[in-house]
């Protein structure tokens, strides 16, 4: 726990480790901007899957978890907007097939689009189900970097 | 929930509003792979943070759960190692000042580093206490993107 | 972790556990409507309390946050009405006090009433600040359990 | 959500919803012991499953996460044992069949025993599949209330 296979002893543990793996500390920089927005992207999605799933979610109050969703992630540093939609029929599907009239909150109830901004950078991710995955994607990037 | 003020009807949309802010739409780009692996460092801080918060913890069930947060984590896709410290020395002054003999777990009981891996492809983040507020920061990167 | 201390390999390990502690088996028995009506009142401030804990939240999200998790746990079986304050005030001293122009959902700025039913019995519970600790507590119970 | 069905107006609205209803004031009392208990219970369930739903979890990392769902829930007050067993082979069935070499914890792969306990007072509930459903059930008390 206190010390694992990345933490601790800092430099010289990471110097012994690039050099096993013909690595040269020289390529080991300080994120550009663009870099770290898209760092913030992925934190806003994290947020919004980790915060909310196994929520339990029905037809009739999916409506107010995703408005719920949207604009407790828009309170986040660097986040301009976020949008939430409800796969209603999967919902309805799953529902349907269970032993309840609701279902628990999970990646195929929903797709998510999230929108980031720093200065005159601005970047997309996207999340929608992909072969039965809720895959989270970064889907562009806008303006430049000045320390790109 | 359904139109959010940067989503749903794509292009022409984008289009506007780009034409309103005087952007110049040649300037979007599909992000290159050090993008695209920031943005899943980020993604890994937002689930690591907000699966976890608010559980219960005491100085005693501290180490089950720090090892419980780096090995979930780790299972997501390019994390290549999570490192968590309970800063003990806080939980315990928090326990002390409150009316209960554990807390709910929050940003102030931890230090947290990931490291993250795709290709010759290397980013680090953390997230340490800063004036009071657990800040996520993306620390370094190393290597070269092919795309870049 | 599959073999705990109360759990596993049950009546002889329990009779064992009740001579040692002086216990006669003959007073465990299955529980009446009533109580199993509470458990049910229990599940659902569990459930509220840590499926939103650590939402990001400010004066302007709260109200979407409230009815969400209204909502959200009034789909659990038995559960007739939840009602969600949020306390404003000390929400604004917070984020006064704060780093960032939002907070963590967490206890202190949470008032909350729970009614389940099951047939003619029904149950109330509050969650409220007492010294600092966000007490969720059995407040009424109302009609005859038949088995009771 | 200031004021849902069940709240905020206090007894005449109470007393009022009573006369349509056609119940008697009369049999509105605070909650014995064991009521009290089994509403302690309940809590826990509630808090292990919706602080814990959706951890990504794989063969190798589950018996920490059991680990610390053990422990972290044994903090709460009341709580005299929690066993929670990772149903291995469901596990390994929804990770073959998925995408990712990982899946989000959810109440198919668990079950679960706690046992809370006040004074001579005991409670025993359990979570297990019941036809698809992870049902949470109190299944004994013990010990007389002796305020029953």
């Amino acid at each position: 726990m206190r010390f694992g296979p990345c933490g601790g002893s800092g430099v010289d543990r990471n110097a012994l480790a690039d050099g096993l793996r013909g690595w040269d500390m020289s390529d080991q920089r300080t994120p550009n901007a663009a870099e770290s927005l898209c760092f913030e992207a992925g934190i806003k999605f994290g947020t919004l899957y980790h915060q909310f799933a196994g929520t339990p979610v029905s037809p009739a109050s999916a409506p107010s978890l995703a408005t719920a969703m949207e604009e407790a992630i828009e309170n986040q540093p660097h986040c301009q907007a976020v949008t939430v939609e409800v796969r209603e029929a999967e919902l309805e599907r799953a529902i349907a097939d269970g032993a309840a009239d609701y279902v628990e909150l999970t990646g195929r109830f929903l797709e998510v689009e999230i929108v980031v901004e720093d200065g005159d950078l601005e970047a997309v991710a996207r999340m929608e189900m992909d072969e039965g995955y809720p895959l989270m994607q970064l889907e562009t990037v806008r303006g430049v970097a000045d320390d790109a």
